[in-house]
Order: C-alpha cells, then structure tokens, then sequence
C-alpha cells in the first residue's frame, strides 16, 4: 500500500519539475531522444518481475502485458526518432527583406516546452498510456519535465515502471526533477497537481467524469493550462444494407471479436452498432448474439470497474425499448465482465440520451432504424467521438455522401470496413476527437503528433545567425525539414538569402 | 446607430451557418481561395467611403486606414495562396503493411474544420483584425463559416466590410450562411454567441476583461470549445548595460517613437522599460522623458478608451514608489491619450502586481534594477507576453543565458535589437504568447499558421484511394506536400508503397 502524497510533497515535486524545466528544455533534441531510448531499455530490463506485478493489478494476461510493454518500448523509440528528425518543432524562417518599406526583418519560429507535464496514468492500459506511455514520452520530446500521478489501481506496476525511468534518468545525467512519481488515490492529489502554478499542462487517459473534472480544475487556475483529456467515447460502427447483406456472418464475428477483446477495456471499443431494419440485420444480430454467447466472461481490471460495468449495463439495459439480445454462456464471476449484446430502435435511441453513453467493458448495443433517412437522424445526433466505423461497399460510400460527412463530422478516425480496436502508433494516426471524446479535438495523444500538445511556438526576430539556437540556424545543423520563405527545405540558407 | 441582435437573430444565424458548415467545408481549398481573395477585392472596391468612415468612427488617420486596409488584403490573399498550398493541412500517410503481425492498415490524415467560428471585432484594428481580419481569414481557409460579432466602437465601418463580404459571397456562389454579421453593444449577444451549441470556436482581439470573459463562457459550455483569444499584454524592453551605455540615445529616440505610435493602441506596446541602474539608464530616461514631451496626445479610439487610459494611467502614477518621468508638453485635449513615461525601482515592482498591468495607450514604466541578478528576478516573475526585446550586444546575449531563458520562457516573439511594434504577416511570425496574453500559447493569431486554430486532424484507416479526398489519394492531385511513411514529399505514392 502507497500512501498520498501530501500537499507540502507535491508542491517541492512540482518545485524541482519547475527548476528540472530550466535545465531541461535546453538539453538538445539528440539528448532528448537518448534519453527516451535509455528508458525504453531499462523498459525491457524490468523482465518477469514488471509482467507478474502487473498481472496481478490489473487482470490483464501475460501476452497482452509483454505486448503493451512492446508497444510502450516501441512508442518511446519512435517518438524519440520523430523528437530528432524535428518535424513537429515547425521551424519556419522568413528571411529579412531591407528594401521593403518598413523593411522586414528576420523571423524564425520553432516549438518550445510548454513546462512541467502531469500526466495521470490511465487504468486499462497500465504500461502504454501510463507512467512511462504515450503522454509521458510525449512530454519529454517536448522538452517538458514530467510528473506522473500513478493510477491507483495498478500502483506496484507505476512504482516499478517509475524506477526503470529513474534508472534512465541516472544513466543519462539528467536533473533529477526531470521524472517524478506521485502516488495518490484521493480527490485532493489530483486537484493539487492541476491547480500548482508549476504545472503548465496536463495528459490524461480515462472516464469522462475524472478527465472533465481535471478540465474544470484546469481553467479555474488563475492562469488556465491545456489539458489533454481521453475520455473513451461509444465509437459507432454504422452497417451499411447492401454490404451488411452480403457479408452478414464475417462483421457478425470480427465484432464479438472486437468488442469483448480485452474485456471490452478499450477507448475504441465499438459500443453502438446502427443498422437499416432488414432480414439482413436480423440475420446480423442473431448471429452476432450467437458469437457473444460463446465468449467467456474474463476478469475486468480491477473491481471498481467491475461494478461500475455491471451498474452501467443494468442502467443500459432497463431503458425503454432496449432488449437484451444476448450474453455469454457462462455465468460471470464477481469482477468478470459479461459479453452482453441488446438492441433499441432508432426512436428511442434518439430520444434516450443515455443510450449515447458509453458502457465501458464487453457490451454493445444495436440501434435499428426504419431506413437510411432515419440513420442520418442517428449520426447527425451522435456526440464527438474518438473514432466511427462504416460497414460499406464502394457504391453505398458514394450513394450515401451526406451521411459520410456527418460521420467524417464527429469523430477523429474515420474506419471503412474495418474495427476500431487496435490504435497503430504511426504518425498519421488521430487518437483524439470532438469532445466530450476528448477535451480538444485538435490534438491527438497517440503518434508523434501528441509531442505537440506540450509545445509552443516561439518567434526570435532579428537575432544574428550564431545567436539562434541550432534549429534555426542558416547552415542547419541538424539537417531538419524547415519552411524557409514559404518553402519546405533542407538545404542551408546562404548569407545572400538571409540579408 | 444599429440595434443588438435578439437571440432569436443569433440562434436563427447559427442554424444558418451550420447549414452552411455542410456546404463549404466540402469545397476545394482552390474555392475557399478564391472566394478569400474575392473578398480581398471587394474591399479593396470599398474606396474611400469605407476610409472615411472608418476616420469618423476611430480617429485613426488616413494613411493607417489606407496601410491598414493593405494590410488586411494582403492578409486575405496570402492566407488564400496557404490554403490552397495546404502545408497547414498535415497530411499525413502511413501505407498498409500486410505482412506486419497484426496488418498494419493504411492510414492518412488531414486536418479539417471544426464548424462555424464567432470572431470578434478589435476596436484597435478595425480592419486587420476586425470584419474581414486575420481571424475571418484564417475560418475561410479552414472551412469554417463565421459570424463576426461587429466591434461596437466601429458599426458602420464593420457594416461596409460585412457588404463587401457579402459580395463577394454572391460572386463566388457561396452558401449564404458562410457569412454573417452580428451587431451588438451588450454583454448578452456575446455571450449568446459563445453559447450557442453550434459555435465551435471563437476567434477575439482586445482586452484581458473581454477575452477572458468569452474564455469562461466558452468552457462553462456542456461542450468546451477552443476560444483563442489576444488580450494583449506590456511587452517588457529589457535594456542590457553595455547596450545602453553604447547607444543611450538611439535607443531613447526608437523607443519614444514605438511606445506612443498609433497613440500606444498597440497590443504589442511596449509598456516596460527595464534597465540597470548606472548613469547610462539616467541618461536613457532623461532623453527618453526629452522625446516624450516633443511628441503632441492625439485622439484615441474612442471616448471608452481614452477614459480608461486615463483612469489607468492616474492608477499607475499613484502606487507607491511610481515617479512621473515626463509627459507631452502639449496638453490633451478630451479623448486624446497623454504620451507618459514614468519610473519605479525594481522592489516596488517585484511586490506590486497592479504596476504588471497593461496601461493600454501611450505610457510606458522604466523598472529600475539594483543589477542583473534583480533584472533576472524581474524576468522571472513576468507574466505572459506577447513580445519581449532584449536591447543587447551579442556578447551580452552570451554572457546572460540564464536571463534570455527566463525571458523566452514568458514570450511569443522575442526580439533582439529592435521594437516590438510593427507585426509582419508572415509565416514565421507569433502572435500569441502564455497566459494571460493569450488563452492558448499554442496558436497564433498572424500568419497562415493561424488557420490552424479552427481545424482538427481527421485520419480516414482502410480507404480505397478512390474514396479518399484529394488531398490523399495515392497520384496526390493538389500537388501538395505530405509526410509519406515519415518523409516529407510531394511525390505520388507507387500502388506498391500503398499496398
């Protein structure tokens, strides 16, 4: 058992982030990165004894863990490479035109750390979105100092994690305030974090309830920070009639598949499924029933969510007009989550706002509707989401084009003929979406694109050439990709352009 | 004299354009162009009935009405030629790997709009920041409708602009709802603006009162929505000894010139002077007091704005340890601002944080400093800024890094050797900086990048290329650049990389 950390020792963390930050932010991009990479090895070093801890806080399987801890490695390696090829620090040169009147002077503009980073470690993925995951590595990218808030249900797993980044940290000299741990399971640990004028942003991955209230904290401060917020969403998956028909038993299985894996513990787990009233559909939902029947309810992260599932998907299930389809097989044990599928008509879903709200674990709910006027109804009415699936063929993307465009309208990844579940970490990827998917749907925390949620830009004018820092150079040190004069560049800019 | 908009009007607006989001987000970034530079000429046909009016409703003389409207062309058609050149669209893609374990899907990215934007009005640039100003163009080439919220100071001027607009919008067949104009004097139709469900972002330029205003509403909302809002700021002058001793009276002259240009109305007026003490800050202050006394009060804005110059000014001059440098020899008449220079050491500084407020107008304060080390306790304990100068030889920018630091951490632009004053339009530029000269150092409100405020990344996972827009198909029709499995090209993606 951790104890919370106290006002007085979140105040000296946030003290020694805030001095770490001075030290810190002028590290260059290459230490930066070696730093990022020396955790990733000290990552894999944690061997059995990290998999064992975190199987026994968070229920997870020994190949989900030795695969998320793969992905954590793999997300500090790639956002390490991505930290020194220096595409995300969007250096932009306008050279100094003295015969324009007033004459332009010479700007140049690249991102800088924002400052200390919170970052709260989200539950259902207790080594890639947490003490050493995406917003942490992030963060230090950025050339921000971080302080990660362990999540109370997988504390032994974050200390251990804790202690690789430390172990980096030693390896590589950094300050010492570079990396912090705070454990904490109160209300007040949170709110201290968000409210010390040291921190100047914040990552979080989890419910809407915890990531809305650490928003609300956030713009309270006198001086208001972004706040990064994944807050899960219902992800919609949309069964187009003709492909539906001619593919009925295939989506019917890869969807029992997607949303009981992992119990249903995913941000993108598809929880709305729309259909088009049809024999198809009823063949669709007969079938997907059967598949869910014969998956086994497994054990939820720990026996908060376990409960909150069962509240939600009795909630969900009591609601006017919604039928329980079908459920697993096998009985559910305390804290196992059961596969469930029911259905509602388009009417009652369109009335019943909760029925737009997420049941987070193995449940998911069909919406028939009497037509496809009625399943653009459905979609222009849906919440932000973080991502929205269609069932299509070719013809039917193009014959239904105002309903692909209020899909395209409220989600942040848009899957044709695919699942959601699986979040690829390449830098085309948007893990993000229109709120209340996210607190601000121009970002993204997954891809080397969340690096600049804790960035800022900065504009040096009229600084002579061996004054700038290295990024903005005229001889380009680092060989990074710049605008120079409005176009994208490699090259050096001799003396004669940069007069 | 116009009447406030009713609610009825401003929710009747926004359902208008959000009928009109569904249109125009969907046209090229060549029709968006077009119709930006239209408006461009519409108002370059406004002739000098719109200078004259804008003359009467502002005091502005006619050659900075005549440079200002210049300006806000030149700024309708650069962000014209960003949007259709679309670096500010991010495209990214990531092709399909079938052979990784699992398939890698093919991924791409762009960014796209995030609905109808309310912009309002600055009193201060009635034209480039104002009707058809940086922000309106920055939604035009994001895809957003706009609704501007005339600046009650200029109705008639933000009138004829809103016609021209309109024009413009006839010529080029756009939807009707793309653009509409809101007059309102009362504290109400902003905030019904900001409010309303179908807003997704607000545009603002003016006060810290205001813009903080609209900020609060804005995540009052049961949706938050980004508000980028410059609320100005005292854009310190940090004047370094050796500089100072070498240049004393140039640097007085430049600097009497850029504190009561444009009667100090300047967001990025600078409003503190800080030096060392030694004779050569005497002499500064003497000659800087000597320039201020020969230069004549001119009109401000308007009556509200000379009111509360003086108010604030009186305010300044009466906190303890303020000394009255020197003002205008000329008296001010009624409405027009008193060029002041005044001093106070850095303690009275340090420990009153009414003399950190923005006297916005032709005043500036000259913060004594015992030695560098206060100078760098005076850098640390500044607010967000829009600008800071460093008035230094390059060996004093060596031999001060923990100062430069400090200041470039408060900052959007850090200029070296010049005056904060004179904002280029160009991609370079910051205009932004940390809390609370901006609710968002991320963005910038001049310069193409300022599009990016009002649009989110969408990334569209397992489309055939024939379905995807433009901007990522595979032959890359727009010619644009792209980031192609991590490397920058503009080339066309072989159906071998895509597979």
């Amino acid at each position: 058992m951790f104890k919370d950390a106290t006002t007085d020792e979140i105040d000296s963390a946030l003290r020694k982030a805030w001095q770490a930050f001075h030290l810190y932010r002028k590290f260059s991009l290459k230490q930066r990165a070696d730093f990022m990479k020396a955790i990733a090895v000290e990552l894999d070093n944690t061997g059995d004894s990290l998999i064992s801890t975190a199987m026994r806080e968070t229920n997870l399987p020994e190949a989900r863990l030795r695969g998320e801890r793969a992905r954590t490695i793999f997300q500090l390696n790639s956002y390490a490479e991505a930290c020194v090829k220096g595409d995300w620090l969007e250096a932009r040169i306008d050279t100094a035109i003295e015969t324009k009147i007033p004459p332009k002077p010479d700007i140049r503009k690249m991102l800088v750390p924002l400052g200390p980073v919170v970052v709260f470690g989200a539950s259902n993925f207790p080594l890639a979105y947490s003490t050493a995951g995406g917003d942490t590595a992030c963060a230090f990218a950025a050339g921000c100092p971080v302080i990660v808030k362990a999540h109370p249900a997988h504390p032994d797993t974050s200390e251990q994690v804790a202690h690789a980044i430390k172990n980096a940290v030693q390896k590589c000299n950094m300050p010492d305030g570079v990396f912090q741990h705070i454990q904490g399971n109160s209300f007040e640990v949170g709110k201290a974090l968000v409210m010390h004028p040291f921190t100047k942003a914040v990552g979080f991955t989890g419910s809407y309830t915890g990531g809305k209230q650490l928003y609300d904290w956030a713009q309270q401060r006198k001086e208001p920070i972004p706040v990064f917020a994944e807050m899960g969403s219902v992800n919609p998956v949309f069964l187009l009639p003709e492909k539906l028909s001619n593919e009925a038993d295939t989506i019917a299985k890869l969807y029992a598949q997607s949303i009981t894996v992992g119990v249903g513990q995913f941000c993108t787990n598809p929880g709305l499924l729309i259909g088009v009233d049809s024999e198809s559909l009823d063949q669709f939902i007969i079938r997907l029933g059967k598949a869910i029947e014969l998956i086994a309810p497994t054990p939820m992260l720990h026996q908060g969510i376990a409960k909150s599932f069962n509240e939600k998907r009795a909630t969900a299930l009591s609601q006017q007009g919604v039928k329980l389809i079908a459920s697993s097989d096998s009985p559910a044990n305390e804290n196992e989550g059961l596969p469930t599928i029911a259905a509602t008509d388009a009417e009652h879903f369109l009335n019943n706002p909760r029925l737009h709200q997420e049941v987070f674990g193995p449940y998911s709910l069909v919406v028939r509707c009497k037509d496809l006027q009625q399943m653009n109804e459905v979609a222009a009415k849906l919440e932000g989401q973080l991502t929205a699936t269609l069932m299509a063929t070719d013809d039917e993307v193009i014959n239904n084009h105002a309903l692909v465009e209020k899909i395209k309208n409220c989600c942040g990844r848009l899957i044709l003929n695919g699942i959601p579940t699986g979040v690829e970490v390449c830098l085309s990827m948007q893990h993000g979406g229109p709120f209340p998917a996210t607190t601000d749907s121009r970002f993204t925390s997954v891809g080397a694109d969340g690096i600049k949620r804790f960035a800022r830009p900065l504009a040096f004018q009229n600084w002579p050439n061996q004054l700038l820092p290295d990024e903005l150079r005229n001889d380009n040190p680092l060989g990074i990709w710049r605008t120079v004069n409005n176009e994208f560049t490699k090259n050096k800019i001799n003396n004669g352009d940069s007069k």
